[in-house]
């Protein structure tokens, strides 16, 4: 049986799973439709997303949109949205840039969405309102035999990390992954294209004119022309893909679609890693109750920002590490030294701007913080100046109030915990130590 | 008594000393005219520079040129030249571009040079042929009450250690020092010009078309439209010329003229100034017998290079000097720390270069120096492998049969010290760290 086929049985829904989910969904059209708004206002429950595609592994989401009219007031549309869903399957209310409903229903977690009934997708309304346009187009262009090559693509995609679109992953989304297979024509077809891809590598269904989109990888969606629905992909995610493809293609296994976790390791453990090799600085703080796509920038934000702190007091940042795990933000900085020299050499102006080499000199000539005289070197006045901190953690504890970390963490400043070079024996600090120093591939592991 | 003025009744020669050195010229003109070539081959004997222009400070070389016809071949100038100087005074063979003998006479130091009389500068066969002109110039053009503005002008020069056109000094000739004071009218005037000099400062003496010169300073030869005058001066003279022109004029004092010296620091006193402040490598080799504008710019190259390998191997390197202190070559390297982390960050290809990833992969999978597997970050190959020198000193004495000392230097690599981080007991390198150290202004010690 070969890699492939094995997987296939892992990941095709039974016939009972295909059964139940059915069922489900014929339920819950009956429940929207019996429900007390359905009698005042006029809707089509639609199925979108992977199971009206026939593309689902194991426990979907079942998405179902409800289109109104367009000429419902965007307000009433969030209103009867929220109630039709919690009258159907009760749930909880959630927010992206639209409110919809989230429930489990029959023990499959089911999300009711409503959106506009549009004619084509330059009429779009709300963010969601092109999702069935997609699910067409994908029903319309998919050969069934071809369903089980989506699925294929989609765990591999899970299997290496860079499934799915959102702000935590910025990878592939599962609509883009049935559009690879549609356009090459199959699994292994689709990582044998992507195994040439360059960065910037560009795409499109057919004889579309290259609208100008950045990024690493752009592949214009078919249903809309001025919409490159591969944006959400790093160039990381990018490259993994390639590299993965590459490795696959030349010897597969199973690994690549579950793949073994990373070991965990104790504190002598990660000590012992460490000798030699630079020290880990550790900074964590409670994860606000955000969606991720809000709430990952601004973590990578304050990770960036926290580089260039470091970086611009002269430590050397060897590499950097972010996530959320469980709910703590954990960000890492590997550094070669948590320790500098007293001595800073600080850079003053070109001794011929005069008034700027008079400023320069008044304020550093019998400064207690001079650790020299004012000198010149290439004709720029330099002097050597007292580190304000020696220490990493001194300076990032220090500079926390002046540091923007992000709209909706900066709250949270003083809940920051700023930690090392002792590796703290803290599990969630230990599990991000252990992902951040393990720098095998997931199907290497 | 102004400064200037206590300052000239140090600098000007004695009437005593006038009278020396006038007897000493005819002495010497007599004795060129009556050896035995002068009987044989005319050639006129004049004298030059600054004992020709009254600008002499005290104590100065006596310049006799001896002009020959350019129907003269070369080889036979350079023949006759050092037999006549050989003949009336004795002394020792020298050689820049061009052989001359050097010696002493009636206590003064006596240069004897052949050269070609030429009718203008475009003429010039030998590198000295445009002495002359030079003399004649300053004797037409400055004036006989201005004489002393030139002393004091290249004694601030000295004092401030940019006196000469030497590669030991890069800084002011004695013949661009008269051409600033004929230039401005007076010493004080030319500190004055100067206190206003940018980097780029272009200068010349009437309207000369700017000729294309690059250099830190430029000022047109009025001898020589094609030559710049200043091209000596590093940009680190200019400067200290810019800073210590303004500082003079805002307050005189005579530490321009006579600096104090660099006080000599014992090993502990540079150890303690050292404490929290970084180490240094110092480096040293014997100086070969090389006339300084030979020797200097392959020993600054020597210190480039060194910099340049310890920075590519990630030691941060705060500054570097050198100088020659009596027959040993002397370099420093100020560093942060001699000591880095064994582990080092190592970059391979963009992972989309396919050929380039598989040597890459191919390289570095099992190598017993990978400090981890290669990773991907930013669509590049990254690893981390076993640093091959951990030790500043270390990586130098081994990668030193593979740099580039300079052309006359390579052969004396087997006799290279590398010292450091002990401060070495050894009294030059004592000299040179102590003088390193020292970042006051010499007016300012």
């Amino acid at each position: 049986m070969s890699v492939e086929e094995d997987m296939l049985a892992k990941l095709r829904p039974s016939h009972e799973e295909e059964a139940l989910i059915e069922s489900t969904v014929r339920e819950l059209v009956k429940r929207v439709t019996a429900t007390s708004i359905a009698k005042e206002v006029t809707f089509e429950p639609v199925l979108v997303g992977s199971i009206a595609k026939g593309t689902y592994l194991k426990n979907p989401d079942i998405d179902l949109f409800l289109l109104f009219d367009p000429e419902v007031p965007r307000e009433k549309l969030e209103e009867y949205g929220v109630r039709v869903g919690k009258e159907a399957i009760g749930g909880r209310e959630h927010y992206a840039e639209h409110p919809y409903i989230r429930g489990d229903f029959n023990g499959l977690k089911v999300d009711v969405v409503p959106a506009y009934r549009i004619k084509d997708t330059t009429q779009k309304m709300t963010a969601v309102d092109r999702t069935p346009f997609h699910t067409e187009y994908v029903k319309e262009h998919l050969a069934p035999e071809k369903r089980d090559d989506v699925r294929l693509l989609k765990a591999f995609m899970k299997g290496i990390g860079i499934y799915s679109a959102e702000a935590r992953v910025q990878g592939f989304s599962g609509y883009l992954c049935e559009i690879l297979v549609i356009r090459f024509g199959g699994f292994r077809e689709a990582l044998e294209a992507a195994s040439h891809w360059k960065r910037g590598v560009y795409l499109s269904m057919g004889s579309h004119e290259k609208a100008r989109f950045d990024g690493p990888i752009v592949f214009i969606d078919p249903v809309d022309g001025n919409r490159n629905m591969a944006s959400a992909v790093s160039l990381h995610s990018l490259s993994l893909f390639i590299v993965a493809a590459r490795a696959y293609l030349a010897a597969p296994k199973t690994e690549f679609f579950f793949p073994k976790p990373v070991p965990l390791l104790s504190v002598d453990e990660i000590e012992d890693r460490l000798k030699g090799k630079g020290q880990v600085l550790a900074l964590t703080l409670p994860a606000p109750d955000l969606i991720d796509d809000i709430l990952f920038p601004q973590v990578r934000k304050f990770e960036r920002n926290l580089t260039q702190a470091l970086v611009q007091r002269d430590f050397n940042v060897i590499r950097s590490w972010s996530n959320v795990i469980d709910d703590r933000i954990i960000i890492l900085h590997k550094l070669e030294s948590f320790e500098l020299p007293d001595a800073q050499l600080h850079r003053g102006p070109p001794v011929w701007i005069h008034d700027n080499s008079d400023d320069f000199l008044a304020k550093w000539r019998d400064n207690p913080d001079a650790l020299s005289e004012p000198f010149i070197e290439n004709g720029q006045w330099l002097l050597f100046i007292k580190r304000k901190h020696t220490n990493a953690r001194e300076l990032i504890v220090s500079n926390m109030s002046a540091l923007d970390i992000g709209k909706d963490l900066n709250k949270y400043k003083e809940d920051v915990q700023v930690l090392g070079p002792e590796v703290p024996d803290d599990s969630q600090i230990l599990e991000a130590i252990s992902v951040f120093l393990d720098k095998r591939m997931p199907w290497e592991r």
